[in-house]
């Protein structure tokens, strides 16, 4: 059976993918698939996800330039989450870090940001506009 | 503010956590937590979770003894995802893998599954029943 039938998609048709840098492991971001931004991926091997606020297909990157290439695509036990390996352009987060989890919990209970940054968000993402 | 009360969960009251390992980088499974869960996480430093399915509290480990250390504990830009890494005792996965994620997408779009199997799940589940 073809991998993208395997899928379980859940009520609202899609699965959770997360995603890490195919070099060093790092966890670059959590987004959701539904079966077109899955089919496009893997046709593309550029990941495409949906946007649950926007409530449609998205190519990451198609504003910020900021795109991924897909090089491994795994799916879990029960089927229900995807892994991708990509070649991250820049960061992955839109608020300009490298990855989107730049906020850990620190010894004391509170939070430390210390992810890196790479770029400034207000000029990649104000330039269209 | 304390970092759990930055945390977005979802209208169940949960929030997703992308599992990795903390040496090697290997991402080991997603599970799901509710603020009960991650509270007994973070005060005991091994980690619980919530099945969906059983509807209660879990002891990662509890019956095959494959705990979950956790060394560090990150939230990403929408503060809805938890990334945890973990120092794995055996294997992550409910069917005998280090990984939930022992499958791949093939080149020719079918599935593979080339995961390390560390134990045999009749053994290790079936000891208690």
């Amino acid at each position: 059976m073809p991998f993208i039938d395997e899928l379980k998609f859940d009520a609202a048709g899609l699965i959770p993918a997360v995603v890490q840098d195919a070099a060093g492991g790092e966890v670059l971001m959590v987004a959701w698939m539904d079966r077109q931004a899955a089919e496009r991926t893997f046709a593309t091997g550029l990941a495409h996800y949906y946007s649950r606020s926007r409530k449609k297909l998205w190519l990451k990157g198609e504003e910020s330039g900021h795109l991924q290439k897909v090089r491994e695509v795994r799916t879990d036990c029960d089927r229900d989450v995807l892994l991708l390996k990509v070649e991250q352009q820049s960061g992955a987060c839109h608020e300009g870090y490298r990855s989107c989890f730049f906020r850990r919990r620190g010894d004391d209970g509170g939070t430390v940001e210390d992810g890196v940054r790479l770029f400034d968000p207000g000029k990649v993402y104000g330039r269209k506009k």
